[in-house]
């Protein structure tokens, strides 16, 4: 793919990463050097952080290849602000940077560190099966990566991190918000199209062909438990998330993507997120993996200009789970 | 407060000022040098001006802490064009910047000039007891001032708020739109969030608990009578306000004030602004404070998690009082 | 009128179109030197191009002084994904600029070429009658034109213009997509308030009194046949627009507007644009003038301060378009 050598994801979030650091104080958040050398970002664990912190940040996962605003698009009576996503580069922005695909482990017992790395610095560091599907890979002097996480990398995996991504610690940029706070709840809502694309591949949809990603999220309200956060930004997607994709290729393809891309096809759907993790004693694996998906999906086939429908909003189970 | 500091409102203007001069033209607006020195920007007493420089004033007015942008968001079915502005500072922002409390009077009859000061440099010169209350003050050699008002003040006035600002006429910007114009109507539709950060201090709520403050308020058409215009943009946020606040602390507080915060609590809800102002024969101090609010708002306790919510936006008034 | 002397629609695109070359690869367009010298922008046709690479054009031809943005407006059931433009210089923006008025032929038989100029090249030849209409003439070293072709003019026509423009060939960037194209289609869907300008002007309203213009219409589908792509960009609008004027002068002539500005006014209402093409077999001249404007208006008279309305969307027919 021609534009792999032209897009640098890493690059990209250079400009979004000095907005964030000027604008430290207005977004409440807290920027320091770390045991390595690398730059911390703490945009929601030791301190409040912000929406816009939030949303910057989703811009950042995206590789600075989309746009995230904030506004208002009442179709959920209770819920007006909503979260619009868009990227010409979905599978790039959305699977090659944003999708939260790399294992971080370090240590053992009390020590153990886990979190999933989402964001530029994978492209760099190609751990993923999915980089050779995609055929991204980024060249780049600077990483940065963002964490679902309410506590920084420790210094050996941050080490790790950086000769992953073959830059010097100090290059490196780790960014990091629980799923409990205000950016970080921002920034999981933001992937609205990132779960769609992941979705599509785990369907065998050939990615090449889907050029535009365009998807709108409600604002969920964070909440203090983990559990619940996380089904609530969740349930923004699988309950309240459209999603506009443009594909090339055969009608068919894109009819048959319409259909099964929806979250309703999952055998898991109708019930809040946090209440299928807590059936399931909190095992991921056992979650029917077609419910990360919008609810409601539109497919444009290029080809012969047609549109798919497949999915709808559900009011109602969004205000089960913000309620 | 540490953040008063680091957040200069002043400082947080001056690129939207560069923007307000470069597109003067543009915008309709006029820039001149005032007799003490001072700049004058005239957004819409001599010249038509434009509901973008509104849109730039009202950015102004938050100090640069916020974003407001002029968009769709069809819940009124006959006034779908709405204003939507967030700030993660509502309280310097708002309070701090927006809020029109510093009163400014020269003269006596005749010549006398009243005008109600709004903007950063509130925050220089700290005038109002209000700023003991948000502990902040700015630190700042340049000061910018908003007024309401079709004219702007005369000379021992601006040498007077200079002096009140600590900064040399020449370093002072002083941007005045009528209510009636098209940049006024922005500016006041524009303080939907700044209405329930005051209202909230009148309600004793603690405001350092209000970390993120969002709304949305109709576009009012302009009026060319001064009643009648104050009436549509004090409505547009009265009975079309919608309002999200984000607040820590006791999830009971955040109930209260959900219930205590809508403009339906107050006596003189349920009538046109301009019609409550001409039965007390213009005598603002005997309406009731609480009628100055958004109609509908949500209040997300981080505490707990809960959203609480009060009031709801009122589509027939809004068409009543629109025309 | 003295803005004509300060207000630069080709200086005005200059930091947008250094945009479209950054952002080259994202943007899925290609830019080259053309035999005259002149850069050569392909947003669609031999690329794929990309909706922000569309809603860029759109600023460009609105000649820098008017915003598009993309977002979520959901007022229309079935395509709530939208584009809302928004100028507060209606006239220089799309009359002078954005509208597609300048007839530029060369060649004959299998080598004839033919396209309607838009953009900001337009105000520095002034071919066109409406230039006297609307006063408005720029002067730059440099010109920039936009096209609804699917191929690039040929080198004697590109020298032409540049001579027509008073500029070098070097000096000249073309910019160039399909009605068919992703950028295509949101370049047309875009003339929300162009239309509703150049209706305005035919209905011999004066010009000089619309300030504001504003509007919105849903994103729709590009097909890759040429009747069907350019029926549904017209159908967005015509069927699915709406459109918020503010004008000074009469209140009368505000009604007036109102009630004669809506597509409803037109005998050939009521079907898609591109049965009602059909129908007249490609003649666009027999199809009703009055057919080409938003579905829905709303005059704001800034005199009285009354608000003037006519017609309505569509969905169904919006339905019947995309679908």
């Amino acid at each position: 793919m021609s534009r792999a050598s032209q897009l640098s994801v890493n690059g990209g979030v250079l400009p979004l990463i000095e907005t964030l650091q000027r604008r430290a104080a207005e977004l409440r958040i807290g920027v320091s050097t770390g045991p390595a050398g690398e730059t911390l970002i703490d945009a929601g664990a030791s301190v409040t952080g912000s929406l816009e912190a939030g949303r910057l940040m989703t811009e950042i996962c995206l590789g600075g290849l989309g746009e995230v605003t904030l506004g208002s698009a009442p179709y959920l009576p209770n819920w007006p602000f909503t979260l619009t996503t868009r990227t010409s580069q979905p599978v790039v922005a959305c699977l090659g940077s944003q999708y939260a695909g790399w294992q971080l482990t370090s240590g053992e017992g009390d020590a153990a560190y886990f979190a999933m790395g989402s964001g530029p610095g994978r492209a760099l560091a190609g751990k993923e099966a999915l980089f050779k599907d995609i055929a991204y890979a980024d060249q780049s002097d600077t990483a940065t990566l963002v964490l679902e996480s309410g506590s920084p990398p420790p210094e050996d995996l941050v080490r790790q991190i950086a000769a992953d991504c073959g830059v010097a610690p100090e290059a490196l940029t780790i960014i990091y918000a629980p799923t409990q706070s205000l950016a970080g709840s921002v920034q999981i809502v933001g992937r609205v199209v990132e779960v769609a694309l992941h979705k599509a591949h785990e369907l065998k949809f050939d990615l090449s062909r889907i050029v535009e990603g365009t998807g709108t999220a409600p604002l969920s309200p964070p909440h203090p438990d983990f559990i619940t956060a996380m089904g609530r930004t969740n349930d923004a997607v699988i309950y309240g998330g459209r999603i506009l994709l443009h594909v090339t290729g055969p009608a068919a393809d894109a009819r048959a993507l319409a259909e099964k891309l929806p979250s309703s096809t999952a055998s898991d759907y109708g019930t809040p997120f946090a209440e299928i993790f807590r059936r399931y004693e909190g095992d991921f694996y056992k979650i029917d993996p077609m419910l990360f998906s919008p609810a409601e999906v539109a497919v444009v086939a290029l080809e012969t200009g047609e549109t798919f429908r497949g999915g709808a909003v559900d009011p109602k189970l969004i205000d089960a789970s913000f309620g």
